[in-house]
């Protein structure tokens, strides 16, 4: 099997670490100057591998081999969360640079844009696949501060430009490396996941209409608070769903704001994020049905209650065929040290397994932390990582 | 009893509603541009009522009688809360001028600053009273974005300037009038409101501390989810204080902040302002013990929460005398439609009665609603409310 180059891959780690560094992690938050510099500066280093390379109009970073015969796609994310970790993402994008550097033929890479969701859900995949019609772009804005995506695309030098599209058939599949963001692996003394499904989730924002008033001399029992709504909401949510969740369902509010948000005034507005996810699809409408529940009751009330959805996403079977070749690799070079993990976090191998077979594999995170700018890994584990990959690239490539 | 000249007064209410005009209300925080142009409007117009007239260096305008014998105190705030109502604090100011212009002789006028607390509590008032001192200015900052109290004193251009201070003995008292921001009187068909005491308030800030992590691949059981601490302290709060609390008193959580408040990220930290007011000084510490002792609960959970005191005010009885004095105006100019209420929001009143004797007058809130742009008075309420509060100022000047 081809070695990779272990000095190569950590630099060029360490090289997009630097862009947008904040602390020891890193804030590319998706079309920020950064975030482009970032997509640039993969796009020259894809170049320099000899793959042919363009950044599309949803900012996608595609890197094609100028080989004849079979061909596989491995990429992932190029953008952050806000102030959070530097190998969510990127991590996968330069795996697959460093297999395509090592293997020399057939292996395309795809830097997608927005997986996080700064703008919308999985934009640069979905774009890639077909998946994302240009309506939805001109609805989608910036989840802090409102921006259109438009606006954002325009600023960031995409206005125009065409988005690239998989050619049906052109590829065995699609191959995604990633950190895996909980400590599952570090628990159990494991270095390598393979993963089996990708978690959907089901992501909500949930409006409170009340009357702002006066702190001091609006009495009690006349409010109409939509802070006290919201809080009796959230509270209900934690007390219902632990009966009804699986044993890997998580749920989460993310934000909540209330409005106007004065210490000395009655909150007449108030919104939550909320989100769940799980690995069974009939769960996660079980769920679905049990926050409707709770909605209605909130909505006897003073306060009116409204459920909006942000999104929907399918749980996803990983590929068997490349899921035994990525255990075959991680036998190979870490015997007794893989293991099968379900992934609790979406990710873009979700939208590419409609269109093609897709795996992933997952490397640990020091204390399971991410989305955040500690979020880790040893070095040691990300060269193992990238050896795997690539030996279970170079046999999918081989087979058949 | 003298006259007041009603278009007068009118006419200088919408003059000084005009600058900050937002919406049908007003949008003037402390030491704003607007805030500043309000400020130099009234001086201007104190000074054309004959008045020698100050702006001080915080922000307090004083206009004082150039007459000789006894004198009065009149006055309220001038800045107002975001986005909220044109009449409070604005009215009490105005019909202190009207009352100085048609008594001629004997009242002195205050505009206070920052009695709305967007950067400390009671700063204009309480600097006048000889309560403020220079180091708690030095620690005063914006409510909202942070900004130093000495950098908006110096942006106002008030840096350096002298402060005014109340002559111990100067004054035989202090008198504000303003709007009730209940609805009590209206709902009671009263047209006036004799305030017997004023609210103490105890006001904090409650900080949750947790973990950061990814929303998808971090387990419920392992979570140390600030958001989830603090909604389940909220929800405690609206359990355990209706068991203690006494008819009036009142509770608000008027800001809630998750960190980073993005729709897939566990909350690592969280922050709630929190308050609470009543007549009753005892019943304040009872609830505040009730707090104490739910903050330490919360603390057995996975997040640490510590609480912070914000401000505590004490309830203030109105003098007696000055009481049957607005009373008698009042059923002389509107019999039977007045009555004795006591004020949930609090005063500069409060803070000037630890000086000398000191009342209030209230005027009816259309709908209760105050703190938000549609808070508003019939022209016959104020111009009834100001008649009344001249005949009692006149009174208590002619009066020993």
């Amino acid at each position: 099997m081809p070695q990779i180059d272990a000095t190569r891959l950590l630099s060029d780690l360490h090289g997009l670490r630097h862009i947008g560094l904040y602390k020891t992690g890193v804030h590319r938050p998706t079309y920020s100057a950064d975030d482009m510099r970032g997509r640039h500066w993969v796009a020259e280093r894809m170049r320099a591998a000899g793959l042919t390379t363009v950044i599309d109009g949803i900012g996608n970073v595609i890197g094609r081999a100028t080989s004849s015969g079979p061909r596989l796609l491995l990429g992932s994310h190029l953008e952050t969360q806000n102030h959070a970790g530097w190998l969510d993402g990127a991590m996968g994008v330069i795996f697959g640079l460093e297999v395509a550097r090592t293997l020399g033929h057939g292996i395309d890479v795809a830097g997608w844009a927005d997986e996080e969701g700064h703008y919308g859900s999985f934009l640069g995949s979905r774009s890639y696949c077909g998946l994302l019609a240009d309506d939805e772009i001109d609805r989608c804005a910036n989840v802090g501060d409102g921006t259109p995506l438009r606006t954002a695309l325009a600023q960031a030098g995409l206005a125009g430009l065409p988005r690239e599209v998989a050619e049906p058939g052109a590829y065995r599949g699609y191959l995604e490396a990633h950190i895996e963001q909980g400590a599952t692996l570090e628990d159990s003394g494991n270095r390598l996941g393979i993963v089996t499904a990708i978690v959907g989730s089901h992501r909500f924002r949930i409006v409170f209409e009340g009357q702002q008033n006066h702190a001091g001399t609006t009495r009690m029992a006349i409010r109409r608070d939509a802070g006290v709504a919201l809080i009796r909401l959230c509270a209900a949510i934690e007390d219902r769903f632990p009966r009804i969740a699986g044993p890997r369902t998580v749920w989460t509010t993310g934000r909540i704001t209330l409005d106007p948000g004065a210490p000395s005034i009655v909150p007449g507005g108030a919104e939550m994020l909320f989100q769940f996810r799980d690995t069974d699809p009939a769960l996660l409408f079980r769920l679905e049905e049990a926050l409707d529940d709770l909605v209605a009751e909130a909505n006897q009330g003073p306060c009116r209650v409204t459920i909006a959805y942000r999104g929907r996403s399918v749980p996803r079977q990983m590929d068997e065929g490349f899921k035994a070749a990525l255990e075959r690799a991680a036998e190979r070079h870490a015997p007794g040290l893989h293991m099968p993990s379900p992934s609790g976090a979406g990710h873009d191998a979700q939208i590419v397994s409609e269109r093609m077979p897709s795996a992933m594999l997952f490397v640990p995170s020091i204390g399971g932390i991410s989305h955040h700018w500690t979020e880790n890994t040893s070095d040691a584990d990300l060269v193992l990582g990238c050896q795997v990959f690539a030996d279970a690239a170079a046999e999918i490539l081989a087979s058949g």
